[in-house]
């Protein structure tokens, strides 16, 4: 039997899906009449504290999340395998938004803004995407998107993870001697990590005043589409009015929705967007987790399991 | 012997890079002392009504512009190839335009910068890539490499051109009966056409009212950075305020640099970047032409001439 529990959602609709194409399969919601020790798997999404009371059969988790930051955090969380979301609509939309954002700062978006504010006509022409380097924090499922993405448009690119990698035609930097050297020549960082122990807060002031200075046009922009807990708002704001940043794209934030009284909504520099990066789509979002049910009721191993350990 | 003739352009140091790799084949500027029957090569941009007085033993036009348009309009232009700027360089910087403006504008910055200046949080999730249609006015050099740069991004792309086109993945239009068709599935339309009399004017009214309506989140949006004679301003004052159209990217004005008094300054929706999208750069333009001379005298036929009778 697979439960639903999933809040700030159509959990209905996803209901109706998965009956649908797991049919003949058993598939229950919160409030339907069923034993708990029948569920074996889990479908969530910002789970409450009892989300998990009872289920005493329960074999795999299914998160519809492609990060589980939050999920890890849960008191109560059994000691299951999770399998989180990982799609390939998805890492389109992220790197939808990661080319818009990285290009239109390319082109210098800010500076022709201010000149059109101030009805100047002041020709300055960008460097050739190959002049501009864009460093990616994250070389997961959605990093390697992005490089997939901005290779073509000729952007020179570097990343950043966790071990080391070998990806053509990418300057590839790990772990935590490669940060600096990886910070230092990057013109427009942008953040693709989980949220971690390790990652938390780390685009702050020291990152930021370790990036490449000089080189690009109005200096260094970050882009964060990852976790608001990755940054330090406070840095940011700092960074961007003294010119340490020349300017940041934010999809995420520490609180969400952003509070009314953040300074962030303000700075002309700064490009909000409320946590609309990439969303898990419904209708992929079933096919994958059908996919996943069926291959694990099949005996074939899970794949995109959660490694607990690492915290992604 | 060639002479240059450019203005606004440092021709001096134009001049001497020439001498340098045409050596010892001679180069010459107005005021040097020579007999204008010499001059084989004459190296124009924005040429006076004088130019060519004298140049009876002149063999080719080179024109450091890719558009020939004001060019051709000379009073007094000699019967002789013109042979136009194309280069690598300059069809990269055109197409990180491109890519720029249509991918912002597909990721609707408009509506959520709106949303920054309300402290408004609202989510609004922008569809793949996949999902919106650029439409491309003119398959040219630069048409074509717009196509190789969006293509990869996911894109739904169409084009509208003289003469029938076949592009792997493209919907291909052409000519007056194509016009039509092409213009009710764009979502984003992109002007890279060159100016002729035929294209003059062709961004007006009667054709924003053609792109699709209802399907693009917040209406259909133009991008001219072809010429600023394509546009009609007042049209598009009118469809940026009226609704017809959601946005508009424009590099290019029907005078320049663009007036103060010009109401586009003070659109929101309208995005004005002076002239900038793509330059002539010195080092690949001396590159280009000096190839252009040098296979000219050895006897090898000239390439990227313009046709006078189709005007580009
Ligand atoms: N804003 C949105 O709408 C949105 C939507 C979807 C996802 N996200 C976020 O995006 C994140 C990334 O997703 P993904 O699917 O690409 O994850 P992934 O496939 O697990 O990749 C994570 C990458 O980060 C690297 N990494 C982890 N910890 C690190 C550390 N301490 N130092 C350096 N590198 C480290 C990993 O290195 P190794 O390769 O060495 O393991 C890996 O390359 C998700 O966790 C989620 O929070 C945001
Ligand atoms: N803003 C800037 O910084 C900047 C910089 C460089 C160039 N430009 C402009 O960009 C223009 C295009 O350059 P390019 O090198 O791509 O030119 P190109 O190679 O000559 O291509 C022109 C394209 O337009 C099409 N076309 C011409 N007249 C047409 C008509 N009446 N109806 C439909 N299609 C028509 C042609 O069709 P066929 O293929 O059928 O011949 C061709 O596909 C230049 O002329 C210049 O004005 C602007």
């Amino acid at each position: 039997m697979m439960l639903l529990h999933v809040t700030d959602v159509d959990e209905a609709s996803w209901a109706e899906s998965f009956r649908k194409t797991l049919a003949p399969y058993p598939v229950v919601r919160r409030g339907d009449d069923f034993d708990p020790a029948d569920v074996r798997y889990i479908f969530v999404w910002k789970p409450q504290a009892d989300a998990f009371d009872g289920l005493t059969g329960l074999e795999v988790i299914l998160s519809r999340g492609a990060g589980v930051d939050a999920l890890l955090q849960h008191p109560r969380l059994p000691d299951v395998p999770i399998v989180r979301f990982v799609d390939e609509d998805l890492s389109q939309r992220m790197s939808d938004y990661v080319v818009a954002h990285v290009t239109m700062h390319h082109r210098q978006y800010t500076r022709f803004h201010r000149d059109q504010q101030a009805r100047r006509w002041s020709q300055y022409y960008p460097p050739a995407a190959s002049e501009t380097t864009v460093g990616i924090m994250g070389m997961g499922v959605l990093g390697q998107d992005a490089v997939r993405r901005l290779k073509p448009l000729g952007f020179s690119l570097r990343s950043w993870s966790r071990t080391p990698k070998a990806i053509e035609g990418i300057e590839c930097f790990a772990g935590d001697e490669g940060f600096e050297p990886f910070l230092g020549g990057t013109d427009v960082l942008v953040n693709l990590l989980p949220l971690t122990p390790d990652t938390t807060g780390i685009l702050n002031t020291d990152t930021f005043s370790k990036l490449r200075r000089g080189h690009f046009e109005g200096g260094p922009v970050v882009i964060n589409a990852a976790r608001g807990g990755h940054q330090r708002e406070a840095d940011i704001v700092k960074a961007l009015t003294d010119g340490t940043l020349g300017a940041a794209s934010l999809d995420v934030f520490e609180t969400e929705p952003l509070p009314q009284s953040s300074p962030l909504w303000d700075i002309e520099n700064c490009y909000i967007t409320p946590h609309i990066a990439a969303i898990s789509d419904e209708k992929s979002g079933v096919r994958y987790f059908t996919d996943i049910v069926r291959e694990h009721q099949a005996g074939r191993p899970l794949i995109n399991v959660v490694d607990r350990s690492r915290g992604y």
